[in-house]
């Protein structure tokens, strides 16, 4: 069993410590990993699409993930869970499980009806969503008994009717200022030419088998479409920003 | 048992894993959970204001504290131990622990005067606070034995008397560029405006119920009254930084 | 028994999260800690001369260190496994346990010839690294199962030799923007000038001994020449990067 938090939350500052306090009270000797604190903020369309690919393999079946980029936060938004395939999302009902719901296989969800009794308007990440995946972490069932107090709800209503199975953008910058984008690899022949922003990119297997400064693109290593410059920064040299559209074209 | 790391050394550096290492060894199997890593560099009254609100729920009575903002390492300050209102804390003396302090109902404090057999001239987090934070979460009591070698001081003494309980300045800025002031919400009515470098910002309860891109104050989720801007960064947007003065007048 | 992670990755990426994921179900209750995350990008020989200074104490006797900078991942560089002193290394073959190898007493050395079913071709941290160090934290012995299956080399051919012992160049930045140095401190008097892009700087022994803004060099918390600025990033007042060479002359 694990936790695993994917949030925009960033690291440094004093959230996560908070969510893990939670966590480490209600769900004691649970492993809790930190997955992302940086999914781009206020855009939980190109979020949706990271988790497809980075929370299965290599999490367990059983794992729960807490997922939040949460703009609307003490708004009217809900808070849901969903098991898909054998894995828990507990995560805001604002299409940030659309991808994971609409590539699984078998998708169940609920909205969580339980409030404690002190929700703070704006930081349902330790109010509600770790109070709630600690319970399933420690084996309670949803409806068995609060704070898993649910509605079960069709695991479609988790999905956006417009936004489809993949996403041609710029989704998530990494460190390296590598640019992942919501494509699968296995469906982009690897004998065409990605464009972005004018520029028109080759394949190549990884990063040594370019020149040193050479933009390229490659399949990640979970599965995505990515931009990248060998020994350098594809969002620098390119100019990129989160929501650049990808096309293709014969090389 | 927690242990709670709260300084300024920022994660990603070689300084908390070393923490951790030493905790690790002193005090196997208790968690250790990262509060803050960016607390205010050189300003430990700044960081002092951050502390009530923040290391008390959802953090267990018993817990151990370790908070570090320490500009005068290697000089004449002390190492110290606070209990209030049943939490541990362990601290340089340089103020850092004022306000914790100043707003507790019940405080003892002691200096530290054990010291390593090798103690670096920099890194005390290391070399004296870890090793005390580690016995005190075993359950070791001031003055029981090494390195619980100490002098029971007045709690006081860790107060600046040209300090108050709460502070009219942004103390803090988190990832998304909310500013974090030191005053306490409760004791800020919401009919007012709250003006900062010749700003005057409304009062709202939530990041949602102001249009896009609008300034606000509101009451965050530990209770601090802070600056924010709906979908976008209060610190750049208004140019503020550490130490900026917030008045109030009527809307 | 310790795994300890010093990598370029970044922490708030997914890379080191599922480099966790792997290791929590591999070798399950033993602790993780990250040490650095942050380690200087595609420069293999300045983040070794880290190692000796910052794997050692406090790492207790047996702890595995996982070390990735590597820009040539998916190329022919081999995945190797070092024993220096009673602690573990596994890292790519590409310099980067060059200093930790060459201060060592007593070091072996071993390929990896082992490769999941599965390896990516850009994140062998996960898939390669990751369940050889969880075997090693595990008491499994080189040779002895898989993933242990490897091949002894000799401990020099970690070694490269035209590099040294000591490296006089900037090597690191932390999060304050103090300039570690390849030197160790020992071998450096203190009544000397450091030289570095034209500045010569005095030496102290701690931030509070100089004046506020005043730069200085100093021998830091692991052994290591520093530059720093007391209050301030000595990093930004001097303008310096990873490479800037370091002299001396009398003061």
């Amino acid at each position: 069993m694990m936790l695993v938090l994917s949030t925009d939350f960033g690291l440094e500052g004093p959230y996560l410590g908070q969510v893990r306090a939670v966590l480490a009270a209600k769900a004691p000797g649970i492993p809790v990993i930190d997955l992302f604190a940086d999914l781009p903020t206020y855009q939980p369309r190109a979020a949706s699409f990271l988790l497809p690919a980075y929370t299965r393999t290599p999490f367990p079946i059983g794992t729960v993930h807490v997922c939040v980029v949460d703009p609307g936060v003490g708004t009217e938004r809900r808070a849901v869970i969903a098991r898909v395939d054998g894995r828990w999302y507990v995560a805001p009902d604002n299409g940030l499980l659309h991808a994971v719901v609409a590539t699984g296989q078998r998708a169940e969800a609920w909205e969580v009806l339980w409030r404690p009794d002190q929700a703070s308007a704006t930081f349902h990440g330790r109010d509600i969503f770790a109070p709630v995946a600690a319970a399933l972490a420690c084996g309670v069932k949803p409806g068995q008994t609060a704070p898993l107090q649910v509605k079960e709800i069709p695991a479609q209503d988790l999905c956006r009717p417009d936004w489809s199975t993949s996403l041609a953008e710029v989704i998530y910058f990494d460190r390296f200022g590598n640019a992942m984008t919501g494509l699968r690899g296995d469906a982009c022949p690897a004998d065409r030419l990605l464009t972005v922003r004018g520029r028109s990119l080759p394949y190549a297997r990884t990063f040594g088998l370019v020149g040193p400064g050479q933009p390229f693109w490659y399949v990640n290593s979970n599965g995505l479409v990515e931009i990248a410059v060998n020994g350098g920064s594809a969002q620098n040299l390119l100019g990129l920003v989160v929501g650049d559209r990808i096309n293709w074209k014969p090389a």
